[in-house]
């Protein structure tokens, strides 16, 4: 027995680990359809706000882009002009992509809205475009029923979550496709429309049971009993809080985008899996590190892989033949 | 929409299929020990009751072996003759492993454990000598530490339904080997020696809360409070029963010998994985698979192809290299 030891609890996995696989299949996928010596695809992103963050987010994506064989164009403009920069750009064949950094006006969510739906959807590499959102809500996959060869965007933060659970056996290969979160309780603590909702849609669209937890309080999403829908169905939990759904769940999704928030450790599950999208530390780490059994601190390398590879299926989407895989 | 279909919610898994790959695994395994042109390995099965089942079995298990490469030795003996049998057989340097078919005698258990301890520790296949089961209940995986080159042999129905836990990538190959199931809750129902409580003992040491169910009560095994000990430990858990257990387990394991128990269906969790090994129908196979993810009804075929895992293992043991994987 003196020979044997128990073996650390808490697996901590980076973002850049879950991202450098997905940038290999990016690679691959991106081979098969542009061919060995296809051009270079183009992203241009368009930064119109003051936001150090978006500007550092920007030069972290120029790079990767750079380093797998995509063409990165910052384009900094005033936000009175950025309506007009992106129509040019959804009109000019050597632009396969487009991406904003939000917000733009921070008080105005409703412009920012209207700047979403200003890119054309054969561009809308972020799947912020309404058809998009609508497919996802629906747990619709493609643009072209019945012939579903143009895959239907997903939106990029909510994405590399699932990349995530997938690389970390959440999903489970063993069940159909759809479904592989079947059995599977999880909280995400965000409702916002650009992340914590679609990702709680998202995952209550692969069977899983979603407790979405914000300021306002907790709504589950779920497929119904025996995931018979098709899609997610909402119910509000009247007087539910973390008290009530934390310790029910497998993985716990933190996205609260300021630094006093902290997940209390002590309602989470022995043995739960935790994952922390905001840029600021939603748990504390030291804590819940003698807690979970896996631990993902960040998932913005993991986005910018996503962003890539919403890209490479746009170009599929614009071929003939579309995407032929899954 | 009219184009997708909802996926098929359970997916039920069939015991040849486990079997199948672990016998795949197998083969490759006595290359390595025997080398290609070794001799075939031969298993002395002894049979001293008038048991149909045990018959059934054992003419299973010889079809199996001859498949794969090993012989298959039935000796029908009387039970008064045959602990000098299986010395005999101790003795013998053409037998490599030895499988004695329980219960000789039914009303009298200690005779039966008198005859388990009988058998070499060098053939003992089944891992019923005390030695294995010291080291199955101690988490201790080698019979040489700290050499760590002979691996102690664990019993084969409990080896087999981990096998299948496996497969049905319940253990989770991200984490720490050792810690696998670290955040999983099982309910066990059968708590006998020879089957319920090593599961549940090697279940609790790869990380998991395991509820042990039988008439008498629930007792919960588990390496406590984040895992933090080598081996488990168990509580009584007063008072309790299904009702308690079942809501909260991901997987629900079925192993009592009636035709009359039937686990509630109603208990189960909506998505949980249900597991029968008993050689009754432990599920309500239509009604669990309204409920289940994942359905295996029976568990025969991979307990054999364990044995001869195990038996490859024995071979491994005897030599001055031992087992070098892991």
């Amino acid at each position: 027995m003196a020979s044997q030891e128990v073996p650390k609890t808490c697996k901590v996995i980076l973002a850049d680990t879950i991202a450098k696989k997905l940038l290999g299949e990016v690679r691959e996928q991106l081979v098969k359809v542009q061919g060995a010596n296809g051009a270079r695809p183009a992203l241009a992103a368009f930064l119109a706000n003051d936001d150090p963050a978006a500007a550092q987010y920007a030069e972290w994506s120029k790079k990767t882009c750079e380093e797998n064989g995509f063409d990165f164009d910052l384009r900094k403009v005033d936000k009175e002009v950025l309506e007009e920069a992106i129509v040019t750009a959804n009109q000019d064949d050597a632009v396969d992509g487009i991406i904003v950094y939000y917000p733009i006006w921070p008080t105005n969510q409703q412009q920012d809205r209207y700047i979403q739906e200003t890119v054309a959807l054969s561009k809308d590499v972020e799947g912020l475009c309404h058809t998009h959102l609508f497919n996802m809500y629906h747990n619709v996959r493609f643009l072209d029923p019945p012939t579903n060869q143009k895959k239907s965007i997903l939106p990029c933060t909510p994405l590399a979550i699932v990349k995530a659970l997938e690389h970390l056996q959440i999903y489970n290969p063993i069940l159909a496709y759809g479904n592989r979160l079947f059995g599977k309780t999880i909280t995400v603590i965000n409702r916002s429309e650009v992340n914590g909702r679609p990702l709680a849609a998202l995952l209550a669209n692969d069977g899983a049971t979603v407790y979405s937890v914000d300021i306002t309080g907790v709504q589950v999403f779920t497929r119904g009993s025996g995931i018979r829908a098709l899609r997610h169905q909402v119910l509000d939990k009247e007087g539910w809080g973390l008290k009530d759904v934390l310790p029910l769940s497998d993985v716990v999704i933190g996205g609260v985008p300021t630094e006093k928030f902290k997940v209390p450790t002590e309602l989470i599950r022995d043995g739960a899996v935790c994952i922390n999208f905001s840029s600021y530390r939603n748990f504390d780490g030291p804590a819940v590190k003698e807690k979970a059994s896996i631990y993902v601190p960040s998932i913005g390398k993991v986005t910018i892989a996503v962003l890539l590879r919403n890209l490479v299926r746009l170009i599929a989407n614009r071929k003939p033949e579309g995407n032929s895989e899954q």
